[in-house]
């Protein structure tokens, strides 16, 4: 079946089997219904980074909103065996399944927003089945693009004002690997994307030159930029390396010279092999001296924040940044380890449980409780995040205690400012959130970063911000740690 | 727009911006029609391994199959503007678009062959502004899925017969990146994936066990455990890691036997942390003196080829694996440069105009011709590999010329067995291939590698194929490159 036609019917089954089987298993054992609360966050910061950018909640809504079994779906369920050739699941519990209404409350934090490690980016509460069902899309999808933005964030960062713009979608994992990029990379803070379904469906400005393919198809590199320039006379970006880089930018400064009473315009011309520093200073030159001072000089080849930080220290004279492979693969770290765990669950008393996963190291133990992050704020931007138990009461005085040293604790002063990071999405299965669109989350990104110092935003050995667990969360889940390891 | 809506729609804009300014330059200068040949190939193998399994093909006819420009694409494609607010592209070439039929001849490697540097995966023959136009969705569907299928093909290598099982949907690229990378995973030989979604359209087998949070929602492990064994009587897998690792596989194994006069029977236990090679010896000990010598010992936490080679090496007592992250991102190296090359182009006269892409590393330059690849073997396997141009007649002795050093050639026996690689997939539009099914590429894959001698298959500093350009081809090459350096 096409990859089209699997789109077009169904992503229920996007999900890996152990959830249907756990959720068979809770079906059965009378646990299905039981209120129980999930958060999603991950353990570090990516590429060793000072912060990470939540993004595709978006997608997140469109695919619970989506979220039921079909037929097709039920009849796949039907066919699977066990070994001994006996249907894994029970026809009651396909019924179950056919009825089933999405009717979790979801609370995230919107795209575009910077989040730090143990930070939940999405909570989910509801019935034990199906917040189980749905660990896997959830992480698939924000997982990926929240990796992307951040990547995203660090190059342009790293551009330091220069357009940054996306054309990796050759290099990319799959289809929506390219897609889910180029939205994400949008919010992190790049300009454009060279893909057009990006375009079409996000709303992502376009943009691109030409091949080496378009200049070995014409006699000489003269005939094949002349033909270009006719058919883009403005703001052309001509490739200039398909055969001798200087030599190329000659030809383009000549085309240009030659088409410029007929209107023509070069917008730049593009680098894409070499020494990108010595040849942009002389590509400069060579372009100054024959009155192009506006000709943006664009390169690509395999960048990335360090290799841009490292040619503008070296004196590049490049000012449009052309990433594609490094980005939207997130080549230095192409996975961001979020994880989605199970907090708290309802008794039959009515009553919460607090739920902990252990682990023999501590960062991967998870914390209890119904979650939720406070980030206190003053005039110069975000001062620390306290992550605490909205299920239970907060002390008068407020300190939240550091992840990697429990005895360095931190104390909130009484008024400071502060926004609470999780909002409402779902209400019992209803989507209350208005989703923002692509332009005012890329706008929350660069508001968001422009409150965290620079220290923290640094691409080589940051500080670390702020964040913790408040005092009686540390309290009661280091208790529950030595009460579990004594049992 | 809903992924799943974007999907259902059309495809057709999952191409660059560049590809359609080019197009519409093509158009303009009257070169649309122009016959030309186009070469998808990368220059190394990845992973610094010593092989290539070619996978994607499947996707790619799909795509070519349902390439035609839709209303919605048009509209799109009318909106685009130029700086001066003009149009990007005339109507008549939106037109054009309008009435585009396929009509590319395409020859490809089937899925599953074994493949090496500078080998065309694909050829492309037909109309220059098609042939370029298809570049980008061509590299991106196979750039990822022969990437994984080589990722999943080292790491069953390494597990020398032990079941290797995909479950790292969650750790995807995106949506595709799971289903693409499962269907790929597939190909390079894995046992089974996690991924319903995967399974369901690609009739993959598909595994699971449970999650810690299955233990958790639980008041202890014994009962976590009799629950799952109860719904899931048959070869179930208990995740033993949630408090303590060993005193889970004796919770187990007591459940086990508790459940065992019921007909449960317990299939394996499952880590997922700490030191694998002492929990597994320990934990093998432990279902031994139980009894239980058929219970799987399954392993996952972060594996790759070569953590899978030190595990056994140290002698864990592993005999499933899972692999997830590594295996799904191809994590060591997420991107395969593929790359796609105008090679010839026929001239207004009828007679081929041999192209090639001139760069200042050799390996960069691309090869001129009509390419096919032939495959020279014996009984005990392949032998060589000889790049050739279609175009012209072969020199009764046939050489190969080494790419990395043009000195060395390899003579060809006159009656060498050979198989040509690039067999016919599409005339001039026209499918002519019968796709064969997922089990039947697995199992070429699998027929392939035996017939590569175990050095090339060494994950680590392997011996070096002998693949290269027959020598008259050879000449040609350096004749033009000396000759396109000079002008």
């Amino acid at each position: 079946m096409a990859l089209k036609d699997i789109y077009a019917t169904s992503l229920s089954l996007l999900t890996d089997l152990y959830q249907l089987t756990m959720a068979y298993g809770y079906w059965k054992s009378g646990k299905a219904e039981q209120e129980a609360v999930f958060h999603l966050y991950f353990r570090k910061n990516p590429f060793t980074g000072g912060y990470t950018i939540a993004a595709g909640l978006e997608h997140v809504v469109q695919y619970l909103q989506d979220l039921r079994f079909r037929d097709e779906d039920l009849a796949y369920l039907a066919s699977l065996k066990g070994s001994q050739g006996q249907p894994l699941f029970e026809q009651g519990f396909l019924d179950y399944l056919r009825n089933m209404e999405f009717s979790c409350s979801v609370d995230a934090v919107p795209e575009g927003t910077v989040v730090f490690p143990s930070e939940p980016l999405i909570r989910v509460t509801g019935p034990l089945l199906q917040a189980q069902l749905i660990e896997t899309p959830l992480l698939t999808i924000l997982n990926f693009q929240t990796l992307i933005a951040t990547k995203a964030a660090r190059i342009v960062d790293a551009a330091k004002g220069d357009q940054v713009i996306e054309f990796g979608m050759r290099r990319a994992q799959g289809i929506d690997g390219a897609l889910s990029a180029a939205r994400a990379a949008y919010i992190g803070g790049v300009s454009a994307t060279s893909d057009l379904l990006a375009g079409q469906h996000y709303n992502i400005p376009v943009r691109g030159t030409h091949a080496h393919s378009w200049v070995q198809a014409f006699d000489s590199e003269e005939e094949a930029f002349e033909a270009y320039g006719d058919a883009f006379p403005q703001d052309t970006v001509f490739l200039v390396d398909t055969y001798d880089t200087l030599e190329g930018v000659k030809k383009a400064i000549s085309t240009a010279q030659k088409l410029g009473p007929k209107g023509f315009k070069l917008g730049g011309i593009r680098l894409d092999s070499g020494d990108l520093t010595y040849l942009s200073v002389e590509a400069r030159k060579l372009l100054d001296a024959a009155g192009f001072t506006d000709t943006n000089i664009v390169a690509s080849n395999d960048l990335d924040e360090r290799l841009i930080t490292h040619l503008k220290q070296e004196g590049a004279k490049i000012n449009v940044w052309g990433i594609g492979t490094k980005m939207v693969t997130a080549y230095d770290q192409p996975a961001l380890g979020g994880v989605y765990k199970l907090a708290a669950l309802r008794t039959e008393q009515g009553d919460w449980e607090y739920k902990i996963k252990l682990s023999e190291q501590l960062v991967k133990t998870s914390n209890p409780g119904k979650l939720q992050v406070r980030r206190y704020m003053d005039d110069s931007g975000y001062m620390a995040d306290m992550i605490y138990n909205q299920l239970e009461s907060l002390p008068d005085h407020l300190r939240i205690v550091d992840p990697l040293d429990s005895t360095r604790r931190k104390s909130i002063a009484p008024d400071t400012k502060y926004k609470e990071l999780l909002v409402p999405v779902f209400e019992q299965g209803k989507l209350t959130y208005t989703l923002p669109d692509l332009q005012s989350i890329q706008a929350t990104a660069k508001e968001e970063l422009s409150k965290l110092h620079e220290s923290i935003r640094r691409y080589l050995n940051p500080h670390s911000y702020p964040a913790g667990l408040e005092e009686s969360l540390h309290h009661y889940k280091t208790a529950l740690i030595l009460k579990l390891r004594n049992e």
